[in-house]
């Protein structure tokens, strides 16, 4: 892709209204762009990133077995009256009255055309378990959106609910999204710890031995031991700020640590609460109706957008994981224009493709400096630099985002420095 | 996929609703649900079809040069006010109000949204021509919703705008498009004759020579002679019914067949309608400020599931389109409980998996009968049904769904008939 062509409006001032950093960077980087107060535009650069992240998500539902289908965005307040949710929800919900008059809403979640869909399609327990996903923009209402992307009133969620015949075989599903969980955002390059919470954002204290571990290594297979895995897990201390008792804690001070926490993703066992109002029933082994067992799971697809940024960034800008990059490479050219440059440059982007390797080409006519700090600011995790000097040497630059380390060495050990790396 | 725990409720009966073979179809193969009045579920196998339509309509935007992005469903009203559009627009307008009283719409399409984002971004033909993408959910209110998804309130569509710093610049935009198009829907399996019309379905009026192209092959590249080809293409005779008029037509009789149409895109230059009274505006080669050229894209991406199924299918059937189809294969286990059979088949689950090939294996205690009238319903490409007796001999059976062929064979040779009709 040339940077010519591309639609990166970066900036250099901060916008005023960015809080927290993720925001000012995505801002600035020409990720997204406020279309209304919590609600995003996705500019190429920025939805490059959300669908990385959204193919991890979709992939590691698949390995773990659960079926993908896709529910709609508006849905009919007559479900959530069967639920009893219609009254409870509040002002978060955004409801909506259509040209017929009839009551509609924006789902903000979708237990209940789930729980429509399943029972209406599955009648025995041969059928069971039944896990199911969709990756489907939602809306809340939000009083004050704020934070960008990390609490907008337009997102993108995957929720997944599983449907099983007993508490027992409910409790088997919960474990294996425990560990789907654990291994799609290993694989996005975030730490994370499971802890029971009411609610997102706080301060976690923490079994340092939690941090050790590399959930991409350690967790099992979507056939391996998930129960016995989610027990060891579990069984190491990790708490809310809310439920952290200093006094009670069972971790010596030295191996207790507390680190800011920022959910990007929740799992709950609710048993019956929306099958028996709703009158969702099987046959089980003994040819009885019983109501099926649920539980439901989260993941914030556009907010991990925004938590994987407050997790990885310095001062220049944002730092990307090399699984969730936008692109794999930024190709600087020193001088546009400069026939030898140019053709250096055109050379290298074949040599790329072939690679495998996604590249943003940096082809504009500007001063070096300004190109240095936008592809700082983007973050790709290798920047290419090509200019006269070192092309009479027969040399590019290779420069390693997360680290600053440069090296002064021939294109094809460049290639075979970040195909390496990104194997 | 094993069909035993797959969420795929077909149904025997024809629903009374479906007035058209797509809808009772996608009904009767468990591909959609409906859940409000024109508003549907994507159950698995209808999600895996729409989802293969719109990964080509994806990678042809790409292969063009256009840039994908993703706006919002919901929009503030001021932007439709700035236009003019928001007072005209009527009924099917999806109008909201959210907590704080600000009037919002979800989008039925996007030319102020992108006009905004664009006037915010671009400053000077430098930067022109943009073609920017996203493919999107849109709501239309239609008053009576029906034809299933071929008609929905809740569609998916994928809109792009162009972007130009004059009318003849405009037009190179909008012949790229046209090639973009045609090669997009070839890739689908579908004869796309373009017509100037103001409304999608009617009878057709085509010169003969204009259905014996085959655009994959004759459709230019993208850096190719595209105005050539579209005045070539254009040369040719075709006219919606309301538009033809027999007594002038210039193609002899015997040149001449009438076709049902389907709209499946439309592709429309509009200049500055949006520019000037937005005020989106560039600077020109001679530093003065005017108006950006612009033009709008779609294609109905999940009506082009119901469009794919109208146009192929029989009285037992689907008849997917390699290119689009939700599973490559169908593996039918005669005797499922069978020791032999249960592991020859998963013997071939393995194989199909490493030959590249996407299978649905139906594994359930079913009577043939049922299993062969499901997997011709669901229409996939090839059948391979495997029974004890075949297994004696060392051979399986191959049906290929649209000309129902059917073969005994060896199972590598299976392997090799499909993987190269794949290809």
């Amino acid at each position: 892709m040339r940077l010519s062509r591309y639609l990166l409006p970066t900036l250099k001032e901060t916008p005023a209204e960015a809080q927290i950093v993720s925001h000012r960077y995505m801002l600035r980087a020409g990720m997204i762009r406020q279309t209304s107060a919590g609600i995003y535009a996705w500019l190429p650069l920025g939805y490059r990133a959300l669908r990385k992240i959204e193919q991890i998500v979709r992939e590691e539902q698949d390995r773990f077995g659960v079926q993908e289908l896709l529910m709609p965005t508006i849905q009919p307040a007559e479900l959530w009256r069967e639920s009893g949710r219609y009254d409870d929800y509040g002002k978060e919900m955004l409801r909506i009255r259509d040209r017929h008059d009839r009551d509609m809403l924006y789902g903000p979640t979708n237990e209940e055309m789930i729980t429509d869909i399943f029972r209406t399609s599955v009648r025995s327990y041969k059928e069971l378990p039944q896990l199911l996903y969709h990756i489907q923009w939602k809306f809340r209402d939000e009083i004050r959106p704020r934070f960008g992307v990390m609490r907008g009133r337009e997102f993108l969620m995957k929720d997944a609910y599983s449907f099983d015949i007993s508490a027992e075989a409910a409790r088997q599903s919960y474990y294996r999204f425990f560990v789907c969980y654990l291994s799609t955002f290993a694989r996005m390059g975030l730490k994370a710890v499971p802890v029971k919470a009411d609610t997102g954002e706080s301060e976690l204290f923490i079994d340092k031995g939690l941090l050790e571990l590399d959930m991409s290594r350690d967790a099992p297979a979507p056939d391996g031991d998930l129960e016995g895995f989610f027990k060891t897990i579990t069984a190491q201390y990790a708490a809310a700020d809310e439920m952290h008792d200093p006094a009670a804690c069972p971790v010596p001070a030295e191996r207790l640590v507390s680190r800011r926490g920022i959910e990007v993703g929740h799992i709950f066992y609710f048993g019956t609460k929306y099958s028996v109002p709703m009158g969702a029933m099987v046959t089980n082994r003994d040819g009885e109706q019983v109501p099926v067992e649920m539980g439901s799971y989260g993941i914030g697809v556009s907010r991990l957008v925004g938590a994987i940024i407050e997790a990885s960034h310095d001062e220049n800008g944002i730092i990307w994981p090399d699984s969730v990059a936008p692109f794999d490479v930024g190709l600087i050219n020193l001088k546009s224009g400069d026939a030898d440059c140019d053709a250096a440059c055109e050379d290298i982007l074949v040599k790329l493709a072939n690679a495998g390797l996604e590249c943003l080409y940096d082809d504009r006519e500007e001063r070096a400096g300004a190109k240095f700090a936008d592809m700082d600011l983007i973050g790709l995790p290798w920047q290419l630099v090509v200019g006269p000097r070192g092309l009479k040497s027969g040399v590019v630059e290779l420069k390693r985002r997360a680290t600053g380390e440069r090296e002064e060495l021939p294109l094809d050990a460049a290639l075979a420095r970040m195909t390496r790396r990104g194997a």
